[in-house]
């Protein structure tokens, strides 16, 4: 097998497992992990059982390859709209404005990486788990700094903390497409009441009504 | 059959669909809708399948009865607590304190309530969704009543009223017996970040950090 040969092979799997992840997304959003066989998938895919065997030991392991991926995202997400600033309000705004959007945007492979957790195996879990208290730290710390800069006015920074990722989170359940907001406008909207729920006391809102924008 | 007769007769019948509805429940949480069968519930129960077909024709027929069950008492609860005061500060304080330890006290359910919609015959989804209108309107005429008293500062109401729903119907997904805070603690705090996701100006906070509370 010469150099060329091999690589081609690699992009051919490659492209095999993309429309094993797409296939996998599409059928755990429909019918849920359980109700999901890997013939499914392997058909939905325009493969043999045999063939999705070739890239994925399991059901399972799509599924913690989809979580994982998923997480994987997230956490980057929030991880470069804390870097982007030092500003705790701006911080805020800018980690809200892109996890809800994302959620928005990516509704069904979210609902996926969200609601089936407890479909892992235990050390793929154990995996995932380790990546959402990443997601939560940075949360926390993040309201943490905003109440030492006396930006935030909280007692209850992790109840805050909490509620701002779960509200976001929320909306791959109810998010559809072609609804009353696009998922910039829900970034926008859901960091301004990420502002509220920390109880910001200064910086822009895009809320006219906003407590801090008269000031 | 005598009257004493019939009336033992419903009396297990009642007993039987509890114990379906119970064994239910549990197994759709466990396995989700599309992963349980019937034999599944009917072993839970006690039962044969046969016998669970006597008083359901399906499993979809089922999740139909846990879900408009639930539905109805959180209508139900928000009515309650609309009716209790004329100011909306105090009813959207009774509203979610009872909505969020609601959702946190009874997760498993809710969560088959609120993540198996998807799984309802048409007829059922829309009896259900009717429900979940009415929940819905019962929340944007809060708040819009507020807005208009001048006692919540949003130019987003309907945003504020779908965010503060959201925020106790996630509950269902993150909440764990045991954890952090109990049902009750959760429906104190949620109340509080409901006030400030509409904006409130007045009333009083159980967050010392409230803007209003020091007002």
């Amino acid at each position: 097998m010469t150099d060329s040969t091999r690589a081609v092979g690699s992009l051919r799997a490659d492209a095999a497992r993309a429309r094993l992840f797409e296939a996998a997304v599409a059928a755990f959003a429909e019918k849920g992990f359980h109700g999901t066989t890997t013939r499914d998938i392997a058909a939905a895919a325009g493969m043999s059982p045999a063939a999705l065997y070739l890239h994925h030991r399991s059901k399972e392991e799509l599924l913690f390859v989809i979580s994982r991926a998923g997480h994987e995202d997230t956490l980057a997400l929030v991880r470069e709209g804390r870097a982007a600033t030092s500003d705790p309000v701006g911080q805020l705004r800018t980690v809200v404005n892109d996890f809800a959007s994302h959620h928005a945007r990516n509704h069904t492979s979210t609902r996926i990486v969200n609601y089936e957790l407890s479909a892992l195996e235990p050390g793929h879990l154990a995996e995932i788990q380790e990546l959402r208290r990443r997601i939560d730290r940075e949360m926390q710390d993040l309201v943490t700094e905003g109440v030492e800069a006396g930006v935030f006015q909280t007692s209850q920074p992790r109840v805050a903390a909490t509620a701002v990722l779960s509200l976001s989170i929320d909306l791959a359940r109810w998010y559809q497409d072609g609804g009353a907001w696009t998922p910039e406008e829900i970034g926008e909207l859901y960091a301004d009441l990420a502002l509220r729920i920390v109880g910001a006391t200064g910086g822009p809102s895009s809320d006219p009504a906003s407590p801090w924008s008269s000031r």
